[in-house]
């Protein structure tokens, strides 16, 4: 599920998420949820939401500290992940391997890129340590990769160079669906962006005024607010080989809101 | 037509463009054609062979002056449109009232956005500044807007500005398309970028071995090639009121190559 | 005088301003003023302290409106001059023709940066169509420009760009002065970068745990708060020709404070 | 020695260093090469004409590779130290432990700043690393840290939180020098920038038509060239105390060129 934005956001995953889990028999459900307290970071309460609603753990991204609260719980909270290339000594976890709902192991890791973003450590040297602890189909029945990331090219660069050792690598960040969903050469699923869980009718999930005001003065004259409209849930479905861990489908989902409703196929029953 | 990178993306201009145009009876098509030279702007035999294939107007980007020479057949190809933003004096033109196959005038104007790119003058005042100069459904009947940028923010903020005054606001640069083609309030189609047509098992269009050996190491070791397998033409679909030249409907358009086809239901026989 | 930044700056100001105007027959003044208030922007009161000290002018820079009185009173502070690169109908001026403590008339023009920073229009076509409206030796007797700006290579270029229309091009905004103080050949006083007024046991004038806790961990952890130990008044000097309006000598002004203190030879009685 | 640019300011090194290195005694001669090479890069034989003129020690930056020879020759040139903070596996090394022209033992250590350059991992734990293997006073009798980065703010950050455990913290890469050189309170000789050895009739190093055309036309037209005019050294003097190994004084150097002359006065017969 990326990005969730706010109460439309969250409104959205307690929709849709609990069905979702139940029709498809989901084994696995990963949420970004950096943006899921009024825009801008989680609290605990959120991440409590998030799993209540299904979700089996909860990713980050640029936003991790806005609530500053996240700090610290997330030391208790053994299914949030932050970005596994944040400094030495960073709270949390860069990685966990959760229990999955059909009692099997997935690796669930979060890296944040940096081109055009504020710079942290090499995510492919952070993937390739995280790849290397913990193998596909060895250690892990799956692995699912948040590379939280606004360039397309440093996105797929992480989906090629991950390709065949993990069973997903899926991009957030840019708050847009983008539909170039494809299984790698290698086995891996990829997408660039799994798009924001939001109102459509916004910018990024904002209400846009200012931020359009923004643009056209270059003069800030307010807070950026959460779009309330109904939110559409943006996401991507995979369906692994139980052998190998690798991405057997790949398909968007999309339900609600302002967006061209899509569900995969492949699960339609 | 998103972003045509190299040969791959030339040849798929070429397959499927011309019966594209006759199947679907299209009344004006806008190709971006800032990477159609080796992945590295055009030249005027490509540009010659994108209106032979059906396009109408052919727009650019921040590859603009890549292929020296567009400084120069810019002059004369009426049909060529560069950044609306750049500087005074710069060669060409950065809108066009195109004469339509059938008969119409269609205004196809493009812009560079300012977010994470080498920034030109304000796009917002530019696209004002053109969008007043020629009124939709008094001078033009129908307007395209290219909007050349990477950030999904400043995209959508072009969007809502010009919701109402444009029969479309479509984004490129990113290379890869977008799932979140709609019509906003006021009646603009609008996407946040067409993709690229080109190669999706690549990086940008590119092949990725250059690309990924300079996100691990930090050293350049050669040039970006074109990737050369079959392309995918990515693009995006919209019909238009005949009176007002605002959106009735959009979808995605997506042939050959690795991307899911998908083409739009409003228009199959 | 370069950035004032906060009380420990404004002291500097008025503790050495109103001596050197008077030592030195000063009849022109200008302050860069867009940190004097805690840091970021500037309100009325300080404007007006400024003026009260000896300052005939006082620019701006990115943190222009940082307190947001500045887009009220800018109307009617005459000698408070914004980026004349803001787009259309940002209050205040870009440019004032000041009349000077001798009688004479002075045009300052302010104008930001696009490297590396939030980008507004071309600075060199405002700085063109400012030196153009009021040419230097007709319009006025002596013409300063301070260009905003990071990178040393954009500054450079507006140098030479305004080299023998201008009698001052000097730089602000990365909080440290340069030594690199010359008269360019076409007899335009250049330096890259006035440095700040503030206190250099800083960074760029803000105490320094904070700033350094972000570099080191990503996290913010509070606000910036600048820094309060004895600033360093840091500014150019610069001697005109009375009929050219072009520059005679140059010399760094440094007084106060950690750095090595220096003052304009010429000036010396 | 500040980035040497090009044939200029290799000149100015080979006519003023051995001069000084006589003159004042110089125990250790450090020499920023990254654009010595035509303004791009370095060459073997460039690196040994710098050996050959004094320098003890040849530090880069983000051009280091710019001539690709210098992959292969950084091998065995055991004096050329590269940024300590590029990728693992990287040809070369980001420290080395120098002996002096006194017979003592200097560390000389290279990294990369992060904020407006292509980020590679953090500065700060790569000296954390550095310093703590080899500390001052202990392993090594000085401690040069060449920090090459765009923002002044990010320098003051690295020479603070170096404060008290190296002798010299000294930025490159702007090519302008400033006059903030001072003793930190623990101990620590820094200054932001040690300017550029080259012309300064130039842009950053470089002939000034080509840059000035592509800032205001956004249209590059040619190659880059280092400007040939007469160079200025420009550098920082640092005297160590032999115990510690920390700063008892600081100055700046400019010799030759446009630049005001400054020479240490701590070292004038
Ligand atoms: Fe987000
Ligand atoms: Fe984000
Ligand atoms: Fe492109
Ligand atoms: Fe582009
Ligand atoms: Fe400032
Ligand atoms: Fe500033
Ligand atoms: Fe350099
Ligand atoms: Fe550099």
């Amino acid at each position: 599920m990326g990005d969730v934005v706010g109460r439309a956001g969250r409104t959205a995953i307690a929709d849709h998420l609990p069905g979702m889990v139940k029709d498809w028999s989901l084994d696995l459900v990963v949420v970004n949820g950096e943006n899921a307290a009024g825009g801008f970071g989680i609290t605990e309460a959120i991440y409590q939401e998030f799993l209540d609603a299904g979700a089996d753990a909860v990713t980050l991204g640029n936003h991790s500290w806005d609530q500053r609260e996240a700090l610290v719980f997330i030391e208790r909270a053994e299914r949030l992940v932050r970005p596994a290339n944040y400094p030495r000594g960073t709270p949390g976890r860069g990685a966990a391997l959760i229990e999955t709902k059909n009692g099997k192991h997935a690796l669930v890791v979060n890296a944040l890129g940096r081109v055009f973003m504020t710079p942290f450590d090499d995510p492919f040297a952070a993937l390739e340590r995280e790849l290397g602890a913990c193998p596909l189909g060895v250690a892990a029945d799956a692995i699912v990769i948040d590379f939280h990331c606004e360039a397309s090219s440093e996105k797929q660069g992480i989906g090629f160079f991950c390709d065949g050792r993990a069973s997903l690598v899926v991009g957030t960040h840019t708050h847009v669906p983008t539909a170039d969903h494809q299984i790698l050469s290698g086995g891996t699923a990829y997408m660039t962006d799994a798009g924001m869980t939001g109102d459509y009718d916004s910018i990024i999930g904002m209400q846009k005024e200012e931020p359009l005001r923004r643009f056209t003065s270059g003069i800030p004259s307010g807070r950026f607010e959460p779009a309330a409209g109904t939110a559409t849930l943006s996401a991507v479905a995979v369906e692994t080989d139980d052998t190998t861990g690798l991405a057997l489908r790949i398909a968007p989902v999309r339900v609600g809101g302002r967006l061209e409703p899509t569900t995969p196929k492949f699960w339609l029953s």
